[in-house]
């Protein structure tokens, strides 16, 4: 299968797709999941036509982990989350839906069991405010 | 909670306990998971003392991802994997039980679901034999 360029991912880096971005870098953006498993769902997307792990290039995954690692202490801290579980799916047999290389950084709250993928959008009201406190956390940093 | 120096991957890191290591390089190594949820389950764990991804520092992060990269494809061309799906548990919440940073690699077959992590250890001579055969594809790359 080849790099699809008008998947949802490469669509939203054109700007093509509105999405609940806040952070970016030369390298990649992080936006909150539109179909959130938990409060505070972000996905850490490179900005190259990479469908997987495997086609990734060195240079991407190691922006990609360092972006994944500052999101992943943001979201922590803002929602106050009690873990960070850290998944990303390369093929539709490992869970992937999108074929644009993205990691999943999802908080984790006791007493509060993860939400099925999929499942539904958010209220994009709700988004655009959890979105607005991450921004203002990254900025103090 | 303080990084406890007596954790498992520690352990293993010391040498004091018995791991199917199949690669090694000087910040990372990769192990087959003792108690693997599917075949060729495999670990990717830093040599350093770091509890989870919030404590890894950056040039560890960067390893962790490298290697894990690698490790992927090997594990997807050894055992021709329909898929690859990573994970990495950030506190208890998370469904973190070791508390050394580790990065899981597991693989994806279709049809078959994965089991249970910790549901029992899987047979030593197979998780040898596999190791065997990541190392010698490693070798060739």
């Amino acid at each position: 299968m080849t790099y699809d360029q008008n998947n949802v991912f490469a669509r939203i880096l054109r700007g093509e797709l509105p999405a609940q971005k806040f952070f970016e870098d030369e390298r990649t953006i992080a936006i909150l999941d539109a179909m959130p498993q938990s409060e505070g769902h972000s996905l850490v997307i490179p900005k190259c036509a990479a469908q997987n792990i495997f086609e990734l290039d060195a240079e991407f995954a190691g922006a990609v982990i360092r972006t994944g690692q500052q999101i992943a202490r943001t979201v922590r801290d803002v929602f106050q989350a009690d873990g960070i579980t850290l998944m990303q799916f390369n093929g539709a047999e490992a869970g992937q839906t999108v074929f644009h290389f993205h990691l999943h950084v999802i908080p984790r709250y006791v007493g509060r069991p993860l939400r099925s993928h999929g499942r539904g959008f958010a209220d994009p009201e709700v988004l655009a405010e959890q979105a607005a406190r991450l921004r203002a956390a990254l900025d103090g940093r």
